[in-house]
């Protein structure tokens, strides 16, 4: 029988009957349970916003979030005999919804952003339901597809001196506001205690960035059927995830965030002793699934380096600003809202690309569009 | 019958036995020939670097390039009944080689450069030859793939405002070597002769970056079945095209380039009157076609937005460079040298990918390499 | 909460120590249970040889398998509102395993027989186990794939008019050996109890034909997110499954069977009013879901009307045995038995498709293997 | 400059300018051309009828038909060094049309029939305009879709015992009228004259029925992409081709035909030295292109074994063309006749499987239709 760590859905971490996680990196944090290599488990997980959104149609929820609870994970899970050198190698044999529903949102411009907060500064929400590997919602009709369900958040623990590094390096965004460094208050460290929980909750990274041993991805690719080879940095991995999506588009533009849920994965694990110098990889390789969902036909949006008449060099971040911009702009002649569209961008499996990234003074990026998920036509007619 | 407009293998533009075409953008450029609605066309075109590369081993004439000549069009057509604010609808309805082979390389950092021209500041080549819809290298062995063969370069004639304005725009970039700026000695301006000739060379806008009137997209996915909907910004709406990929990895990232050939394209034409205003397109907007070659397992690497130990605030360029870098180091553990790995990257139909842009402060990006193209296993082994 | 029909594992059907289901067809076994349209269930369902077969490398339980046994069903279900006339809507919203492995093999030619028993007279069995969506076998070494997962077995109930045209017609081949009739020592028709269960038991049709109201239909393709039509013969509906295969080959050849195992699904519920009549349907029609494994390279071989040196008419069924002689000849290079090939072209995902059916005197069909199932290359190289 | 075989469209193959093919198999009929291995060639070839359908909206020439004349090939082509027991390795390096237009169409009861000549006894005509990779037609409005373009008829010559076995195990089924004997006055056995072109005319084998040396295979899946590792029987292998499809539905069911189209195949040759020995090859094995059309939904209808209230036995052919009465009934629910289901079924890149073929007493098999190329949803709505 697979073992199994459950959450109690609707509780934030922190209340949990059973500590069974943490929302914070650092090594300190006491492993909550530990496989063999060639052993399955079964994690439970929270929604990324730790519980606070209610499937209703009021935003404000949304717009008075407490981000610095963002992202509870379960985990560690310590592998044995897995150390320093090795490759954790990560099977995702399954994922699966526990509440039957998620949600996607805009952050208010004030207080979490996104991409486009610049146009779209006001918190809004939408709420999907799941039918099986389908989902719709009310707030945004006349859409429906498949998800390709994956974790938002996967990785290894890093050593004390990546912790190091990785608050040093982020210190200078954070003094700018663009980054978030350690923040104690609502850090949640698992098990620890007292002086230690105090000591680790003040230096522990915080979930956003992705980092060298994975994190917080956001990689839609990597659902069920995916092996991931991740860097091992530390005695037994400290292998966590969470942060579970139904579904998301290429870059999860809008930061709240994909199709966000709580639910279950099943994960199978293995080693590569020495596998990081055998193969020279200090970051995680991902090897996604073959069943995402197939889909025919495609609306294609570009992107130039160009915004309010100046040309930028070589800047992929504009230009698909711009790709998603013109993608916005251009649904609202089939009757959605921009803030409609914008929640769709982020949640439905949009392919977002890197096209001309090269060429100079300018680069290009694409947003592409399943046709199929809209019950109407969106392509242009005589 | 369908017309034919014919080019001479491997005579540069200016010495065509006719004239085809141009390698500037200017309204005042006549065209070479007009279609009506429904009608179809097929254009032969040069490879993009004007005929100066050739079938050997010796990377010098890729070194020593005149990147002043580069991106020879077919065209203009004039498309009959075409007017300021319709769309033009454009089918790709075939593409074939000419020339057997073709070639992607480095361009050396001093001249051309590319997006990874600091890590790798000499010039290289590679010779692609074609069998089918299959292409290998003598100089990168073990490689075999189907293309998805497109054109780098496709679009609309600009009016003459949005030429000045283009112009305008990119002069900051070109004071700092960016971008280039108007060059008269070696434009191609079609039949124009004389004073009239000198003045429009002076003052057309060069090829290079992507712009409103697509131009020089390099998606990799426009490939046959394609339709696209290009807005029209002069009478006629001045079609043009070149620049043919065998195939090409999203990015372009060596600028020199995809795989570069000569090659025909069958095209079909049609209108939607006042169509940019009924469906508020300023871009063109595109439909990739149905026959991309299939990929069943992937190698996915991905880059976050750190460089040389400095964090990088939401820079997706950044976070693909450092995913390009991370997919070539891996690849030297199967016999790769780091240029082979690099024009890989820019010629096999790799994916890269917008993954979680948004998150702050950082953001990722990811880029994809079918397995199947290689002859050995790629993926990590106890 | 979505109610859960539960079954205990390895409990033969009439064991179970709840009432769960039938293995015969007949409008008078009661309902199970109830839903209304729009309402979900799960499913949990036996083994198709109701938990006969043991995970050894000993196959004398398949050489001795009762077969009158076969294909327990968990149902009917009753839906509310459905009328004869009617179209069930059904969504096949999700399929797991409980079981951890499961078994493909061959029947012994005088018990259970196959579609190639003349050639293959001995009972063989393999046992493959799941890890996530991927399988692999102990007895069949070197192949490993994603699996297509799927009810074999899937319908609602006939009317007592259906019942006893279908015993009408399938007697002539039961006379011969080639169907089977009623048989009521081991029908399991219920909760129904004692004369009524015997008259019930007589009459009540066996499993193994799929017939006008879907049954044993043994479509590989109506995996996970498949929507189903089905045309509703009795009051309630009346509907039913089991059966479920981990992954199986077109045509399901060896008959026993497909990767057999038990699991659960979970089954969404609609109803079309008056609908076979609306679309003048007498059989169920299918959308499968969108997200069966991806393969990019097939190996296919053809079959001709042609056996023993005799030309076959119009004969499909000898065009696809030859197709998969063909196909199990050509793997006995590659280190396989027959018998072993025989047990992957029933199991593996196989396409058996038809080709040129129409030829006089002569059709053709055609089996394909995806190579990349393989740890070997299975192409001819010089 | 790869060596084209040229012919004059809309002539008849016996009064091409050049001799280019032959219509029937027989190893005394020269050789139009040679090739080496590793070269490549490129064929043009008349429509399957010999160029005796016209483009109009008569269907009086589909039910006059001389089908005797019908499967004009061009070839055989002599590869130099094959020699029997040989693998010929043909690539389909590219294949396109050469007039604009072809034809699908149901052949009169008493002159061709078909499938479901029972049913639809009298000839119909559907003309279909190529654009690009895209067909549609005037006579089945509504329906647009890319093709899977593909060579009907492809093989290698049979040695003289083979010409002799055929004729000899076809005779039974000719003697009934369910086959086509030798017949010399419309055939045309190439370059040969006098007495020798009589006697080979006399003894030459029809070109029907697929047979071990590939021939009519009506394979849909062998389209640009695909290799075939042909059995070599006779010296230089004797390949020949024809019978081009611009599309087809697996079964061809209407006979005439796909849709039929004149045009060029690109083709490269190599060598397997003792290939048929080492491989225990006898028949043709098929790698398929990875370019066909992707499609995201499909509508499958299945057919079971029991026709006109009677159950037949293991039988795929009633099976397939049960399947097929219920796409072509169900479609009717939506503007079409029978006649143009039919001409659909047989011409679009509808799927036809063997499902559950072992079934006792039944079998079943399946039609798979996508709905993507239809401009209305074929779904049933509530």
């Amino acid at each position: 029988m697979t073992k199994r760590i459950k959450m109690k859905p609707g509780t934030r971490l922190s209340e949990q009957p059973e500590n069974i996680g943490m929302n914070r990196w650092h090594p300190d944090i006491p492993a909550i349970t530990h496989v063999k290599p060639g052993e399955d488990i079964i994690l439970e997980t929270l929604d990324f916003l730790d519980c606070q959104i209610a499937n209703n149609d009021d935003p404000s929820d949304v717009r008075d979030i407490d981000l610095t609870r963002a992202h509870p994970l379960t985990g560690p899970i310590y592998i044995d005999g897995a150390e320093p050198g090795d490759l954790l190698v990560v099977d995702i044999l399954d994922i699966g919804t526990i509440t039957p529903y998620g949600f996607s949102g805009i952050f208010a411009k004030e207080n979490g952003g996104g991409f486009l907060a610049e146009y779209f500064p006001n918190a809004a929400k939408a709420i999907w339901d799941f039918h099986g590997i389908y989902t719709s919602s009310r707030h945004i009709p006349g859409v429906r597809f498949a998800g390709l369900t994956h974790p938002g958040l996967i990785g290894t623990m890093p050593s004390i001196d990546m912790v190091h590094e990785w608050n040093r390096r982020e210190a200078p965004l954070a003094a700018e506001g663009k980054a978030k460094p350690p923040y104690e208050p609502t850090a949640y460290v698992g098990a620890l205690k007292g002086a230690e929980r105090d000591r680790v909750a003040k230096e522990a990274c915080r979930t956003v960035p992705p980092r060298e041993h994975g994190g917080n991805t956001d990689i839609k690719n990597i659902s069920i059927g995916t092996r991931i080879y991740f860097p091992v940095f530390t005695k037994g991995a400290g292998f966590a995830m969470g942060d579970l999506h139904f579904s998301q588009g290429d870059g999860e533009i809008a930061f709240c965030g994909a199709i966000e849920m709580d639910g279950y994965t099943h994960l199978g694990f293995d080693l590569i002793k020495g596998g990081m110098a055998k193969y020279k990889l200090k970051q995680p390789i991902f090897v996604p699934g073959p069943t995402d969902p197939k889909f025919e036909k495609w609306l294609m949006f570009e992107g130039i380096c160009v915004e309010d008449g100046k040309q930028y060099y070589l800047d992929a971040t504009v230009a698909y600003r711009r790709a998603c911009m013109n993608a916005i702009e251009y649904l609202q002649n089939f009757g959605y809202t921009g803030e409609q569209a914008y929640m769709l961008l982020t949640a439905a499996p949009v392919e977002g690309r890197i096209g001309g990234i090269v060429d100079i003074p300018n680069c290009a990026c694409t947003v592409a569009i399943p046709t199929g998920i809209f019950d109407q036509d969106i392509l242009p007619r005589k």
